[in-house]
This record gives C-alpha cells, sequence and structure tokens, in this order.
C-alpha cells in the first residue's frame, strides 16, 4: 500500500510499505476513506517529538471502513464505516477505567502515527479497535467525521469542558487554529454571553468571526478588550490554543478570579507562572491531552446535525496529493488553511477482507 | 487602648491607640481574647505587602467578645463570644453570592490588619459582622478556636478541597509550617491512603508525624519517595505550603497525571510552569486565597472534638508580650514555634458597652 513515511526530520515521503497486519486479537485493519492532517504533524515533521522513530508512518485522524477484524474485536465487523480516534484505549488499566484514555497505561493513549504506524496511509491497523474505532452511519460524511477524531474533542475536552464554560461567561479563546476553532464552536453549546477570539491573523479572526466569536483581537489588543467587557475582572474562562510561553502568560493575564484557564496548546518551553499575582486569585489551571470519552456525545450531536465541523474544511484533496496537502497546511498564514482533508473518491461498492492479504 | 501597630518594614510597637468606634451600621467591636500571628503578618514586618500602610494595626484572627454592635447587626449582640475571621464578606456582590468571600469586592476579603486595623491589640472593629464573625460556645477554649480564624479554613480550602483529597490517595504536603500541618490534619478527613510531608526542619518533620502524616522527607528526597510510594505515577494530590518557586516546581514534579496540585503558598516570585512537560498529564493546579466557607463546619467540627487543632499551638503568651511572641514565631526554625497564642487571663465577669467609650 501507499502510506507517508516519517524519515527523520524535515523528511518524510508517500510511498510504498508493507499492508499492515492483524497482530493482536483486538486490533482491526481499516482501509482509509478520509485523513486530516494535525499541527501535531508538523511538529513531528519539525523533529518536536522526538518519540517517533524514522519508518513510521504519521497521522493520528481517520474515516474508514473495517476490512479485517482480529477474533476478540465484538463492536464492530467487516464492512462497517468506522471513525478511528486519535486515542487507543486499552479499556483496562486505571485510566482507562475512569475515562482518563488519553492517559492509558495498558498499550493505548496516543499511539497512531506516534509509537506505531498511522493513518496517513490506504490501510491502518488500529489495536483495542472496540473503545478505539466508533461505528459510523452512512449518512455521515467522512470528511466531515474525520473532524471527529481529534480536534473536536480536543478543543471541547481540553478546552471547553476543562475551562468550564457556564452561560453568561465571557470566554476568551487565544488562538484561532482548527482547534482554536473547534473551541470557539463548541463553547457556545453552554451559551456564554460573549467569545473574544484572540490571534494574529486577521483571516483567523475572520473564521472565528463567522464560527461565532463575538468580539476579535489581536494579542496586543486582547487584555484590554477583555478589561472593557468586564468591568476590568477579567474573562471567566481563557482557553489557551497556541502552545507558547508567551500565549499562556496573555491567557494568565486575563482570566478572573475564581476563574478557569484551561490549556490545550502543545508546549516545547515553560512559561512564567506568576504565582506572586496569582496565589490569591481562586485561579484554576489545567492540562490535558485529549481523553476522546466525548466522542460519542459529539457524534450524536454531528448525526443531528448540531455541530457544524465541515465549517472548518478549507481545502480537500485525493489521499494521493499527500504532499501538496501538507504544503498547503504548512503554509497555512499564507494559504488561509484551516483544516485540509484527504480522501479517496467514493465508492459504490465495499470490498472486504475476511482473511489475509498480500 | 494597646495595639501591634505597623510603621513601616522592620518596624512596629505595641502602642496606646485610640479606641475603635463603629463607624457603620453594620460593624461590631470586639474585646479580644486570644490572638495568633500569621506568617502573612511576618511578610508585613518584611515589606513584602505593600498595600499595608504605616499606622495600621496588625493582625487578622481572633477570638473575643462583642462589646459594641452597629444597628444593622442582627447575628451576634453585645456578650456573645465570637471567632473574628481573617476574611470578612460583604454579603452582597457576586463573589460573596457565589461564596468566594476572599474574593469580596463589596468592600470585604481580607481586611483585617491589612487595609483597615486588626486583631492584634485590645479592641477590634469588625465590619460586615454577620458574615465576618462567628458566634462561639462558652465550652470552646479561645486559644484552640482562633486557629479557625485562618489557618485551618485555609489549609482545608485551598489545600484539601481544592486539591480534591480522596480515600485512597497519595497526598504530598510540601512545607511543614502551621498551614501545611492543619492540611496533614484536614486531609486525613478523606482518608487518603498516605500523607507524605515534606520540609527541610526535622522539627517540623517530627510534628507532621505526630499530627498523623505516614511518611516524611527532605525537598531533596520528596520526589524519589513519592515515585516509590506510587509506583513511579506520582502523587494524587499535592499541596504547596510554602510559597517559593522552588517548592511550587517541585510540586509540579511530584503531581501524577490527572492529579491536583493546590497551592496555599503565598509567593513573591514567579514560577517556571514546566508546560513541555505538563501540556499533556491533565493536571489541575488551582490557587487560592481562604473563602472561610468551611468555618461552620470545621467550628461543628472543634465542638464535636473532630478537629485537634490545639496540637498546633506551641507557645502562649499574654497579649501585651507581642514582641516577645513575635520574636518567638520569627525564629521558628531556632525555637520549634508552630502556632504562638496570646490572650488574656480569663475574665469572670464580662462589661459590656451599650454606649460609645472614651
Amino acid at each position: 500500500m501507499k502510506a507517508l513515511v516519517f524519515h527523520g526530520p524535515g523528511q518524510s515521503s508517500w510511498q510504498d510499505v508493507p499492508d499492515p497486519e492483524i497482530r493482536d486479537a483486538t486490533d482491526v485493519i481499516v482501509r482509509v476513506e478520509a485523513v486530516t492532517i494535525c499541527g501535531t504533524d508538523l511538529h513531528i515533521l519539525n523533529g518536536d517529538v522526538p518519540d517517533v522513530r524514522p519508518g513510521t508512518v504519521l497521522g493520528h485522524e481517520a474515516v474508514g471502513r473495517v476490512v479485517e477484524a482480529g477474533s476478540a474485536v465484538r463492536g464492530v465487523r467487516p464492512g462497517d464505516r468506522v471513525l478511528v480516534s486519535c486515542i487507543s484505549a486499552c479499556g483496562r488499566c486505571r485510566f482507562c477505567r475512569e475515562a482518563a484514555y488519553g492517559q492509558c497505561s495498558g498499550g493505548g493513549g496516543w499511539i497512531l502515527g506516534h509509537l506505531i504506524d498511522g493513518t496517513q496511509a490506504e490501510y491502518v491497523r488500529v489495536p483495542f479497535a472496540d473503545l478505539s474505532v466508533y461505528p459510523l452511519p452512512e449518512s455521515l460524511d467522512p470528511g466531515e467525521a474525520v473532524l471527529l477524531a481529534d480536534i473536536f474533542p480536543t478543543a471541547y475536552e481540553v478546552g471547553v469542558l476543562n475551562g468550564r464554560v457556564r452561560p453568561g461567561d465571557t470566554v476568551a479563546v487565544v488562538g484561532c487554529g482548527p482547534v482554536g476553532l473547534a473551541a470557539i464552536t463548541t463553547a457556545q453549546l453552554f451559551s456564554p454571553s460573549r467569545i473574544v477570539a484572540v490571534d494574529l491573523a486577521a483571516i483567523r479572526l475572520d473564521a472565528a468571526k463567522r464560527l461565532g466569536a463575538d468580539a476579535i483581537a489581536t494579542a496586543s489588543e486582547a487584555e484590554q478588550l477583555v478589561a472593557d467587557l468586564t468591568g476590568g475582572l477579567g474573562a471567566d474562562v481563557v482557553i489557551e490554543a497556541v502552545g507558547t510561553p508567551e500565549a499562556f502568560e496573555l491567557c494568565a493575564r486575563m482570566v478572573r478570579p475564581g476563574g478557569h484557564l484551561a490549556n490545550v496548546g502543545v508546549h516545547g518551553r515553560p512559561a512564567a507562572l506568576h504565582l506572586e499575582d496569582l496565589w490569591s486569585r481562586n485561579v484554576t489551571i489545567r492540562t490535558g491531552l485529549v481523553d476522546t470519552s466525548s466522542t460519542p456525545t459529539l457524534l450524536r450531536m454531528l448525526i443531528d446535525r448540531r455541530l457544524p465541523a465541515s465549517s472548518l474544511v478549507t481545502h480537500t484533496f485525493e489521499l494521493g496529493q499527500m504532499a501538496e496537502a501538507y504544503d498547503i497546511f504548512g503554509r497555512a498564514a499564507d494559504t488561509g488553511a484551516l483544516k485540509v482533508v484527504l480522501g479517496e473518491p467514493p465508492h459504490d461498492t465495499v470490498s472486504v477482507r475476511t482473511g489475509g492479504r498480500a
């Protein structure tokens, strides 16, 4: 099959690799119908995630068809269309039993495109299938559903739920990339009074407004705007969706006494935590990798047309156009790319594998 | 009357000052029967709290008798023995209505011995009396009850409740001064499996063991001990009760994925927040000034003999021995002082003021 293989910092290629095979009775093999590229994939290519060994197939988000299922798999069968989640879950460790699947200590967690081969390929092996893939109705567009593999549960759980957005709140979202925009979208589920979107790029602030932000600001304007909107008090909830010390520190300056700061950004460096200001302010700061415990809920909402996920998709490609898609996504500031989706053209017939493949 | 007056960094004196008088209809005047000294008072004397103007009477903890009550006070009457809480609460602002009295924006919060004259005096004016003093039964020892003015609710709310101590947890308490020891005492109310006490001073670690810590460690031993006790995972809850960047950063290294770090320490400098490690670990960090919303509960427990508060008292003085008490408390590393309590000898008769005083 073809797959996008990481060859070390700055190097990858869409190339022939052996087809994946069932290794454990809880595995499935999925034929990929739609994938997307995550900012984390760019971090890997930049060499920021040293866990990823050269030779690994990248990608941790997909929609596809199950073509083969291990003998212990109960929840899906060959032929089922499924969402492949960025988080795999053993279901048995202490973390899984607390629904903290992102912290799975039984061999799951974020493993696809990280510790094992991922989804940017024609086929992918998914371990622990019963808790790691989700059956999808045929009515759902794979190119929309794939946004629930990572960015929507991430924005919702790590941003909106950890930030405890409540009716009437002032919510500031710092960073309007895809995850920040998904946070703006899902924060509205809790009826905040206003959402302030903060970014440097006008094109992303435009997208934020389109998706429901009530006010927009650049980083240098944000503190004053939030102060003006809240009588000097600060935002009830601030969501960090950038991943830099500067952005985090801005968030900490904007949160009100008693407020919540939810960190969604992936960080590579420490930030200064100004405890000399914060110690007495009853602030709650939360970090988190997504658990995907909300994925079933978000899927129901997508089916019910209550989640405008597709509005984040700006570019579509065929699966073989991986290099082009990475280029467009990697130059988002120029191209205006939010989420890019790659997929095969729709099939009328489904070929189901029941045995081994060459 | 006599009172301890702050005259600027490093300078204070027990001297004659005018008696306090009712200014607002919600005030009471309390004749002080027991006071204690807080680490924060030492910070003020060190010049670390520039809000405190020279001329202010220090102290924010007391037990005493109401001698005069403003016309709007309903909850206490002259003659009642009361606990004077470190937090005054207007009861009407948005924060008070959410029981976040420490953040009171209606003129309360931590004001005694900070923004207005405090309790280290023969008499003290307490604003917003109905929500700022608590009637005490005569059976309670004033020198024990005074520990509920600040350190017990602080340790319990900002440490134990914010840290969300649960049955079976491993709890690390960094800093075994009076507040850390009160955290060790009140953490046991939630039946953790083990409490690890961390401090540099052997005398404080001994006190921690006596108060229920299961293991003790110096700062340099703590990380390894907690790792050994938790299979390398880290503590479920870590409580910072020191107030230095080093202590906070140690706490952040000891908390498990999904765990809670509750900051109780009063900080004067920023700490490094290692988001490059923490971003994916689902950690919750909370800061807070005490709200004293737990004070009624803690008082009931003290009355029921369920809270061994008096075991923190190492030294007692008469009220006029203020300079000596400060000296003993300020040299705690040498003197072994935990809480020092100053009080007047017990009175048989209570003189109640019903009008103005000279």
